[in-house]
């Protein structure tokens, strides 16, 4: 009890201290749409394994997921197909930009994991598998609405026509595969799926509460319900560590020490295993497209709870 | 107490469970003097942070540590240089193979890491600083001692000499971070000192003493001293888990789940942070250059103790 | 007269020493409406620029130009836009595979050179402007048919067709350089232009009387027009040497030492400066995917004309 | 005779021309050596196959022929191994800089041709083969007296020890190349004799003459010699055109259409085949390493005299 109340404290004094800074950083301009995000938000939940969500700032917001919706696309795939999925996509980090075509050049069309958008986009391509475009994207937003428990959710359909339009390197990429035959379907019909998949729109309350299965051995007591085994959790938990982050993972490794999978909507998704699953939002974004307050705050954070993997 | 009984219990059952398979893997062959290593050998110890040592198979054999030794250099360069170290050397997985050129020279001379070879060689120039090269060797070797708290550590001078006449390679990758000015002293010396450090010899139980620290928040209390700081373990740590298998760190963490530094000797350190420093070691290696059946001791371990970082 | 007499004889001679290889290479199959051409076709052709045309073999058979086709749409776009072109794209050889991705990341979607896909693409883009595609390729079909005074050559549509549904790599390439800006039109309706522009079918006859003005100073006496001025001439013919057959440009200049272009239909157009214009064609491709006898004549004959450009 | 009159003057005009921009470009600071040089000097020196010598300017004054050395030591180690040289060396254009260490990863160790570091290292190294460094540094600096026909020719120790202190990069090029075997010789061995082949100093019209086998079919006429067979003059020329530039090779056959070779004490040596070697020298290097008033002055040659290979 002592120690929840102290959870609400914290997350207010962060905010506090973290206040000031509000605004800093770039907002996404790749996509005209997430251009036009008032960046001066700044929002944290974080839901415990026992069931408590605690919140601060624009903690009830929705916001766009962007490529935190890759983390839950992999978790579909994997139920789906489990480990074959392995011969589309390695599990390595990429070691350059988050959207380079050079390392696919050479590795033959696999992409090195499944959170850059090559391997992302691999990923769409198995789960659009059987399905018409339209279906798999719903099947992706029931599973996020069934994870956070809230049929609200819904795809911004503004923000997903905007990445069709300008997502040109997004088609090199599917194309390029393509000619490496790792894609199966259509070009278009996959980024149809990939592109709504981060037009999804979740709060950090909405996003926290999905990602509770990660921190609880792949249980969501809420559900009631198991949605992966313990071991499928902390692999994906592995791969958020390794991967989430582009290349910038190591430095939040470095800094934060939690798996974490962050998005160009300025969201980010950080599970203490066992503990808790976070979620930060702040629009402005760092050099690597990672969000800077969001970064702050689970750097704070991991500091005062000890909640760092690699030791208290 | 039963957990400790347990934990003997366990690791034989690991080392018979793996009987069969030892001696599978190639010695690492482009150092002559480690060729000639019998590879029927596999060896296990686990030091626990209440002061505990666990051992099976040949855990009292000195083997070649190699690349583990970089761990321990890093920890002495940032003792004495702080997070200035980092302006020679990034803290991000190198995505590419271990000795890779291509890499530095995209990124002007600075490594992208300290467990990559040019990582490393950095390192030790930044160690040779003030010294002969002979001292720096000799403060190395000093630290390793009091780490382990054992005396009888020394260096491999047939494996030292054996590595400068074969190192063409780092030999290259030092004239070329010369040639950015990211070396300050003498390409040869500074080899000297890196071919002298990957030469020092120690046992599974010695390098398990040695890397206790990292587990118990920087403090090892058999020496009854702290030896960096929690954060700093922490932040060790966290390279070992992004950096500490060359091209293969991304599998590592999916596979065990804890920070590793490994090397080509056959040996790997494992770090469960608030549990224990493990060291295992068999020669044969995979492609990647990582011991196979540390490995997988390790993944078994990891599973049945529930040490993984990433979730029980 | 001796002269044109010995330069048919020679034509003949080098026919009749190859014979035995005909058939050898192999046919590019990743267009599959080329894989089922008939690899047993060999012809020769040389436009002389005092007005004769000396054949040999399948001369007059009409075959897929391909990346020949590249040639003369460089041709069109400088005359269109001057020395404009060079903003969009290189003067270099690539240094690499004639497809890849990888310069044009490094190089910010610049191509290399007018003779690799992704430059050849940038031209067809420039051509495009202003015009539908079919009013684009109807022009670059006009300007063949004008350079070689024949009406009847056509545009193959099943080759067209044909490539674009395998494209995909070139897909890729459009895409990606339209993700830099350096595509100002829908990468599909660019793609329908250079896809088209490579499915002409031509003759070696044809061919060589379309190259014509390159080896006579930008004049054609046949039609008695400049087509270029001598400048312009002599620049196309440097392209040609250094970046004409992809990467086995300089083991062609080597072998070979005339400016040349080459297409994975297996002809190849190399230009005598200021004494002819010739067209091999042969379908077998070596690894390269330059024709392997087209090669092998061209070779004769600058070795027994002296037509090298770098000495007699 | 009225030809060589013309020419004369011809020589003249340009030199008057260029005089305004004599000392533009920036001297090489790489080598402190050639920092020292003034840059207002400017001298072309021409060559005819017929026997004479053209010269304006500061023709007669030494400076260091750098890379050019590299046409000859190429023509050395071809005249004592002949085609088995290809076995270690490629013969294509680099397509990126001229001392890049990524191309190398890529290829094994084996240089993409002769006239990049790379590749004249392992030439260097073949003409090492069965000597002593001295010797074979004796070896190039009598052919180059040989063929200038001057005794005069000296090696400028003081440029060759700067190169030495200084060529990290170039020591990373050989280690790297040794550690894939294609270095027979101790790296240090090899490149002393580089950078002494480096460091000779020669006049333009010493340097003209010493070119002149490469415009008259292999022969020297003054010296009443054979010195290669023709076909082996116009491969060597051929790989100038190709590789002779660096990576603004592309840049030089487009504007000049000569086959030539650049090095960083602003010297150039171009070939007209059949008609005359031009050597031309300007200390002033534009961001390629290559000579502006050199190049500008080879342009302007070129264009007067017709003498592009490329057309009249």
């Amino acid at each position: 009890m002592g120690v929840l109340v102290d959870l609400q404290n914290l997350l207010n004094n962060i905010y506090d201290e973290l206040y000031e800074r509000i605004g800093t950083g770039a907002v996404a301009d790749y996509i005209p749409e997430l251009a036009k995000v008032d960046k001066n938000q700044f929002g944290i939940s974080v839901a415990t394994t026992d069931g408590q969500v605690f919140s601060v700032g624009d903690a009830t917001t929705a916001f766009s997921i962007q490529s935190i919706s890759k983390v839950f696309t992999l978790t579909l795939a994997l139920g789906r197909y489990g480990n074959s999925v392995w011969k589309r996509v390695g599990r390595e980090p990429s070691g350059s930009s988050f959207n380079s075509i050079v390392q696919l050049e050479f590795e033959k069309g696999r992409p090195r994991n499944p959170f850059i958008n090559a391997g992302a986009i691999v990923i769409s391509d198995l789960i659009l598998s059987g399905h018409q475009p339209r279906e798999a994207i719903g099947e992706i937003l029931d599973f996020m609405r069934y994870l956070a428990q809230d049929e609200s959710i819904i795809v911004d359909h503004d923000v997903a026509k905007s990445e069709m339009r300008t997502g040109h390197r997004n088609l090199a990429l599917a194309s390029f595969m393509k000619s490496f035959a790792n894609l199966d379907h259509d070009a278009a019909h996959v980024l149809g799926v990939y592109f709504h998949q981060c037009a999804i729109a979740m709060s950090c309350e909405q996003l926290a509460s999905a990602g509770l299965f990660l921190a609880d051995g792949g249980r969501n007591k809420a559900l009631g319900l198991r949605v992966v085994s313990a071991e499928r959790a902390r692999r994906i938990n592995a791969l958020m560590m390794m991967c989430g982050h582009y290349d910038a993972s190591g430095d939040f490794a470095y800094r934060v020490g939690m798996p974490g999978k962050s998005g160009v909507g300025g969201g980010i998704l950080a599970i203490a295993p066992e503990k808790a699953s976070i979620a930060v939002w702040s629009p402005g974004l760092d050099g690597f497209g990672n969000s800077v307050l969001g970064t702050a705050a689970l750097e704070l954070l991991a500091h005062r709870t000890g909640w760092s993997v690699f030791g208290a």
